[in-house]
């Protein structure tokens, strides 16, 4: 039987790109170095100081917009600003405050009920990592030869040009980022132990950097055993853009970031403004109801229930260009899709600084510096719409753990009906530039006859079904939930 | 005044290089490694797998021998057998055991009353060292620039050919060894943090590799400062080959490796025999007693007597030949050397191996493998003779803190008198091939009319000096000391 961590059912998440995220001035080995300023554009290379201090000292905002669990981009050290090129998985980058740092964001995390989801790269390591670095200097005397496929001698990772290219398995033909030997055992256990390490450190779980990469069932296994062991609660989620089935039969992750989620609803929410924007795997282009309908019914249906309640469900990430830049500056159509995120099963992530109005495009431009001390740069109506429909969810237990079925879709308005034992909600969404009106049967909806108050907008009329019949009006780009 | 570790002046220091002198079987991480045999040719580079749990499982053996302090080579992570190349200064290398092994050898050690002091290497770190490896991944773009002397970009340390050298300051030009910028606040932090967590990890000190290359008296007065504030008894001993005085004031270095003492004492007991070997600023070539006397005395008397007693007095290390070696495998030369080092101001050090016969020229030869299991090629009865040389240190103050006089010397004797209080020691060596009748009066040697026991050979005649004169007879190659 499958089982995911209940409290991901639950939890509202968001994403930090820890460079970027807020810099606390309580890093004393930063006073030294040469930094970019504070909201530099974000280049491929530079280091603007964002630290894990940085993230404690906002906890109360996360707190405040109802945030429950952190999704951080890798922290361990690391020569590249997303630190995705890990040379030391022993240590909290130095730049990010080091093991402390964690120590203390977790425990004040903790404290307020928040639980933190680190980033594990374990299919490549940097061209710094310390066996890569052995193997280097020593060549073929290195003890450490097998923890690497090389393909001949001399060990080539720092090419002066295209014609004496890296002589071994390297993500992506990334020369400075060499695949890691799963195959070898030593490797595996070094990669089990730090997978053990962090867990009993008190990190909450792992989301896993390209996880397809390490085409191996029995690695994964052995991974949730050993993370299991040491939490069964800890979170595995895999970064898989597309249908990943094999993955989540119960005895490999919990979940993965949910792709799949995100380009129906941007497409169908941002229909009338999206960018002439592509990614791989993710298709945005103008969705209807109907066909919005089938799509996130296959989302919601591809897996198992206890699967796609852990889903992580995302808008946008560090790997892509921001909701709000993709549906082209349409703060309306972001709206209605972080609503759509928190009325849904699967866990919301919320990408840091989307609920502030950030917008941008693709990686490096959508990890700019969160500009805390620039207030008239924020849209704090989207801020308190964020707040407001993160409430709504931790409000209603039917909104997240509920049963869902779409009972209407018909141009641009969708509806769909939760249900958990007695409790039901009633959704409609209108992502059109009309108003829509919309005849409801109790019936067709699946709900008894009963008046239903209206949970969102708060105050709002309630839906009157104890004849059965009803008639309501959606204005444009608009959503009316009734419990 | 001038201040020196009390316990240093009573210690006897045994040698390790790490790599070569134990292997436990108790680090996991090796077991899949390609590790050289045990005993291999000792090359350039190769890994032969010793560990410091190795060095625990020999404890006793060092806990008989007399042994009340070590010296430790470097054990922090590196990628060479030597590692002197260190790429982390907060972690053990993992090939030795990580920080657990280097607990419990502190431990175990102090258990039994052995100090522990390790070799600090912090005017060069390597290309592998984190900062050096940030810089070379981004460049300008890296905060850390300012750690390393950079000539221009871009960095180029792993240069494919002699047109393209190395454009930064590297210790003795080898591109492997970046020298750290040691003017820059956060570079000198960095290793005060270093050489204070180590002592307060519990250390007793630190043995500085080419401290001269950092040519800042201040540097190595915070240096002190900061190692004595964690520990005011821990132990700083410089690596200087020649005289020192500018760092043996008492507010940089408690003393120096003792060079200056080695090669008189191995030229003088080696007369016969010695090789043709050389080594910058040591000279080996045969040396009767009058020149051996005026020799020695200089290194006694080229300090405050409190640094003097505090000196690592060595005939040899893991960058020389082996004594044997140089002394053309005479091991009554060899056992002279070591008696008259057991019998002189400053704390005795013996090499690794020495005390079973072992002899090789230099490095990397001179860094074999420990024969653990090969009992038929050791010199037994030179152990026994360490042993002995050994406890009869430990069983005489006078021999380690009592003053000292040359009250003789002539041909191949060397006569001296050791005073403490009341106590006063009278040694005779004779290194010559042939026996020495000498002709001794109280007044000359400096002593009271009285009999005085045998201390060594153990047992034998004592010297009557009741009369004030006595002739007494040194067989060839021998030596007696009274007390």
């Amino acid at each position: 039987m499958i089982r995911t961590p209940d409290w991901v059912k639950h939890a509202v998440f968001y994403q930090i790109f820890p460079d970027r995220f807020a810099r606390s001035g309580r890093v004393p080995v930063k006073d030294g170095l040469s930094l970019k300023p504070w909201g530099a554009p974000p280049h491929e290379q530079g280091f603007q100081g964002g630290d894990l201090y940085g993230i404690v000292d906002r906890l109360d905002f996360l707190d405040e917009l109802g945030v429950t669990a952190l999704y951080l981009n890798p922290i361990f050290a690391s020569a590249a600003n997303h630190r995705y090129h890990t040379y030391d998985y022993e240590n909290v980058d130095p730049l990010l405050g080091g093991n402390e740092a964690l120590r203390e964001l977790l425990d004040e995390a903790h404290d307020r009920g928040i639980r933190v989801v680190l980033d594990g790269v374990f299919n490549h390591a940097s061209r710094g990592f310390w066996p890569f670095h052995h193997v280097l200097e020593n060549g073929g005397n290195s003890p450490y030869i097998d923890w690497f496929n090389i393909h001949d001698w001399p060990l080539n990772p720092y090419a002066p040009d295209a014609d004496t290219p890296h002589n071994y398995d390297a993500w992506a033909d990334l020369p400075a980022l060499p695949e890691l030997n799963t195959d070898n055992d030593e490797v595996r256990a070094y990669i089990m132990r730090i997978a053990r390490k962090w867990i009993e450190f008190g990190v909450d779980g792992w989301r896993l950097d390209v996880p397809y990469e390490i085409e191996d069932s029995d690695f994964w296994r052995e991974f949730r055993k050993v993370v299991k062991e040491a939490n069964p609660e800890a979170y595995i989620v895999g970064e898989i853009w597309h249908e990943a089935e094999e993955w989540l039969q119960g005895d490999q992750f919990d979940a993965v970031m949910n792709y799949p989620f995100l380009w129906p609803t941007l497409s169908f929410f941002g229909s009338e403004t999206l960018r002439d924007y592509k990614k791989t795997h993710l298709t945005f282009e103008p969705l209807d109801a109907p066909d919005f309908a089938d799509a996130i019914t296959d989302v919601f249906e591809m897996y198992d229930w206890e699967i796609t309640q852990a889903q992580l469900n995302l808008l946008d990430s560090h790997d892509m260009g921001r909701a709000l830049w993709i549906m082209g500056e349409d703060t309306d159509a972001l709206r209605l899709s972080v609503l759509f995120q928190m009325t849904v099963p699967g866990a919301p992530c919320i990408y840091y600084g989307d609920e502030i109005g950030m917008s941008a495009g693709d990686d490096p431009h959508c990890r700019e510096a969160f500009p805390w001390d620039e207030h008239d740069t924020w849209d704090e109506d989207l801020l308190e719409h964020y707040r407001n429909a993160v409430a709504l969810r931790h409000d209603h237990e039917v909104l997240r753990t509920g049963s869902i079925d779409i009972f209407y879709a018909e141009e641009s308005v969708i509806g769909f009906r939760r249900e958990l034992d007695d409790t039901v909600a009633i959704c409609l969404f209108n992502a059109g530039p009309s108003s829509a009106v919309i005849d409801l049967d109790a019936e067709d909806v699946g709900v008894p006859l009963r008046r239903y108050e209206s949970a969102w907008p708060e105050g709002d009329a309630p839906l009157d079904l104890d004849d059965g019949l009803v008639t309501t009006t959606l204005p444009a780009q608009s959503a009316r939930i009734w419990t």
